[in-house]
């Protein structure tokens, strides 16, 4: 988590200005487009799979939309895979603002919602208006969870970090007083999107259990 | 540059192996995608804005997956922005083979082609066949530039590297033997999509060469 960045910290384009003789409306665009670099800085809990590190909200939100692209087939409802993509690509940018939010932290889940929206409308606030609302709708369509774009969005979401907890023998499964059950109550979301993604999902957290991966009690 | 990885290396589900017991179909596309998670090791030449480190493969595909959203507005030509966040997602994929080959570094363009074939059909050949020609055919389309998407796509991959090397009052503009003239010839390509975001990104090049962030001879 990025802990110190709040709504109130100068924007990367006030170190370095954009120049003079830019479109007003394209430099708001490329303010917007610079201050996302700090997605690349805020660290969710999961250890990636490929370095000996934690992982951050941009190469997350990455991967998620390649596994949209590869794992569309297995939605349970028709999907826009284009639009689905665009779902996960915004979804986490509030967070540069109102930071990760570990899904096992439930102390900090209950300022998650108030947080998130003074970022949104910070950061969103940075772009023209109707594009501003255009990129805010995304991520409200993703918290809703109503469309089918939105379910599989969430299911991505879900699943990504499950993966990498079993590469890491664990992970994050690991964190005091979180059980196996708790895992499964957190990533039964998936099955909302793929019953077939959740078959696999399920059985990935069973067989971590079996394994002392994930504690039973 | 990652380096030491090359397409004889071990895939990362060798190490922790998925288990027995899931529909062999997705267990190759879970693979894939595990395997994946090597692009965020690869480093780029680019500094990041927001963090005092250089940007990996990951988070650069993100920040373009963003950027097509943000900027289709200003393509000369229509293009389908679903499809064309598609062809940004998986087109430094083959890179976690093939290492990343820095745009002013024309001794390792001579093998790039080379070493990107045999890494797009070790990696893609991870996938279902069919899976994997439909993301060959992505990065395929990406390379050729012959579609609107493709050259809208190539121009986010040179726009963003330009605006973070303006953040960083020079970045990789002061490798050394590179000229601003060089940078325009690079960066030149933004134009076959977008007057517009050319007309901005040559004003950059031009106003950071006036600053001497950028050497004129």
């Amino acid at each position: 988590m990025l802990g110190p960045v709040t709504t109130s910290d100068p924007l990367l384009t006030d170190r370095t200005p954009l120049p003079d003789g830019l479109d007003a409306r394209l430099r708001d665009h490329l303010t917007f487009l610079i201050e996302v670099d700090k997605l690349k800085t805020v660290l969710r809990a999961s250890p990636l799979a490929a370095a000996d590190r934690r992982e951050n909200d941009a190469e997350h939100s990455w991967h998620l939309a390649l596994m949209v692209m590869v794992l569309a087939e297995y939605a349970d409802e028709p999907i826009d895979v284009g639009h689905t993509i665009k779902l996960v690509v915004v979804h986490d940018l509030v967070e540069i603002y109102a930071g990760d939010t570990p899904i096992y932290d439930t102390e900090a889940g209950v300022t998650q919602v108030e947080r998130e929206e003074a970022a949104a409308e910070r950061l969103f606030g940075l772009l023209p208006a109707d594009a501003g609302v255009a990129l805010r709708a995304l991520w409200d369509e993703f918290e809703a969870r109503e469309t089918p774009e939105a379910r599989f969005a969430k299911a991505m979401d879900r699943l990504q970090p499950l993966l990498l907890n079993w590469m890491a023998q664990g992970g994050t499964w690991r964190t005091p007083g979180v059980t196996a059950d708790d895992v499964r109550a957190r990533k039964a979301v998936i099955g909302e999107a793929s019953k077939a993604l959740w078959d696999a999902g399920r059985h990935l957290i069973d067989e971590g259990e079996r394994r002392g991966w994930a504690r039973q009690v």
